[in-house]
């Protein structure tokens, strides 16, 4: 095998905002290694866009795991096809979704790998195993529904609700028969979280005064918030839950394009009073539930109760300008770049 | 009826610490009330000094109810004797626990006080119903065995841990087959944790680097924090919870003698990636089950399983000096004061 292997580098540590200074671009002729037992060599597919990947980015002792080194690929979600395996679960030909890097080849270590791998099911298309079937997804859907644990008639309030997997929490939060109040930043996020996602609100945190939002839209108290930013909205959300309420953490993106960590609430007695419960969350505890999960989606999907929301870009070089848009703030839903044909 | 009736008043709100001079004291001629239906009557015989009283004392805003406020009677818990019942629970005679004034007469209403009010059972003496089975001790049960659900050989880590909820905790954790480690003020507070209330470890806050401490007590991490305290010793027990560890919040003394109120944690990814939960929790909760907890308290004091850890002091004169040491810190267990002849 001489395949070229372009690659998307870290080239600096970004100490504020993130910016196309902070990647290189390097092409190499792909040298096929040796593969030990458990590894897997993929090609990759195609890339999600997660928030997350701007955490990595930061030093070790704030992402509480090894970081992305100076001068090695970016990592970041992929759904990829496998080209040698010495892991007994993921045969030569089959599709799998987790975290890779951004190049053209990768070794993988699915045991080892600190977030989900997962195998894609026969038939299932590359874009929708990583996007409408992702990592995203099955984030939304644990954390809502195994964390946040809400009935019928509650009010769930989501940050980032526009992203991929705060509008998938928004859809989740409707079809479990809740009321769903999103907040984004920007009209054009919040008319398009009620009208494509049917949120019954939405909350423009740019320009407005979301603590007067809340208490016209929760007069009652917010009995679930699915937290993806953290800071000010947490701090904001503390203060209008409902008695009993739960506050799932799924991220903080607040902080990740910052040198400061994202603090919880101002006030522990309000967590004493309200018996309020914070709790954090990753992917990775849901495995053995993950494809009954899946099959979940796909079935709410047949039915016509799920919309995929989904943006998807083509060509290896747009990764990184397609990434900043997360940032920048244009982005609604899943936000994916395929790189290679059949993705 | 025509006794005397004395008062402690809460003469000025205390912006710091607090000191004699908040306190008022007023005699007057007791004049039987008229009783609305579900109000009784009740003659208080003695009252615990418990550090949630200096919460009350704040602003409302702070406190999350309504304050005591300026010229009225201290609020505090207390065994009493029912005098005069409309309260179809509470027959004449009878003792009961719960949230009364610091004066001999009261009118309390069980079914709309703030905390729990609750009937003795036969034969408990006064300062047991209120020490040993009262209101802190089920506040340990139930934070403790509902919130923070330890399981044998886990590590528990309690704040405050001399104190009336805090010792009762060490014992708990302990008779559920855990480590108990305690953080207290002073030498003599651990020396006392670790031979009378058998606890596992002790960290000195005022002398000990808490952290290291906890590096060497519990070096596979914290499974359950039991937060009396919050602050800098929350922020702190974050850093060392193992994967999954649960941080119930009963109290933040550390905020009630001052105008600021004790934050959360620094870094919420921390909750993200230690998969956390926080959860506060108050005793109103669980009122259906506290008869069963009190059994289990009995039963387990019976069998030698729960050491009786008291300081009881005598007289009506002594409530805010003996409240005071609370936070001056040279209170162990739990601190009664007995206001009358039979507590």
């Amino acid at each position: 095998m001489t395949a070229r292997n372009r690659q998307w580098l870290l080239k600096s540590r970004p100490a504020h905002a993130l910016s196309l200074e902070h990647f290189a671009y390097r092409e190499q002729a792909f040298q096929a290694p040796h593969l030990d037992a458990g590894q897997v060599l993929v090609r990759n597919l195609a890339f999600s866009c997660a928030p997350t990947i701007r955490n990595w980015m930061n030093a070790a002792d704030r992402s509480y795991r090894a970081p992305i080194g100076i001068g090695e690929p970016i990592f970041g979600p992929a759904c990829a096809q496998v080209v040698r395996s010495e892991h007994p679960r993921f045969a030569p030909g089959s599709l799998l979704i987790g975290v890779s890097r951004w190049e053209d080849y990768s070794v993988i270590e699915p045991d080892q790998a600190f977030a989900p791998v997962l195998s894609v099911p026969e038939g299932m298309m590359p874009t929708d195993a990583l996007g409408l079937y992702g990592l995203n997804s099955l984030t939304a859907y644990f954390g809502l529904l195994k964390i946040g644990r809400p009935q019928p008639g509650e009010t769930v309030v989501i940050s980032a609700a526009a992203g991929a997997v705060g509008s998938m929490v928004v859809q989740l939060a409707k079809l479990n028969g809740c009321r769903a109040i999103g907040i984004a930043g920007g009209r054009q996020k919040c008319t398009w979280l009620l009208q494509a996602c049917r949120a019954d609100g939405a909350i423009d945190y740019k320009s407005d005064d979301v603590a007067a939002a809340l208490t016209g839209l929760a007069p009652h108290g917010v009995n679930v918030f699915f937290d993806n930013v953290g800071g000010e909205l947490l701090q904001i959300l503390v203060e209008h839950m409902a008695v009993h309420g739960r506050i799932v953490v799924c991220g903080q993106v607040s902080a990740y394009d910052s040198d400061l960590p994202a603090p919880g609430p101002r006030d522990m007695m309000r967590v004493v009073y309200g018996r309020l419960s914070i709790q954090g969350f990753v992917l990775g505890d849901f495995l053995d539930e993950a494809d009954a999960a899946r099959a979940d989606l796909v079935r709410w999907f047949g039915e016509g109760k799920l919309q995929r929301h989904e943006d998807v870009r083509a060509g290896f070089d747009v990764l990184p300008t397609a990434f900043l848009e997360l940032f920048s703030g244009g982005n609604r839903g899943a936000l994916l770049v395929t790189i290679a044909a059949g993705a």
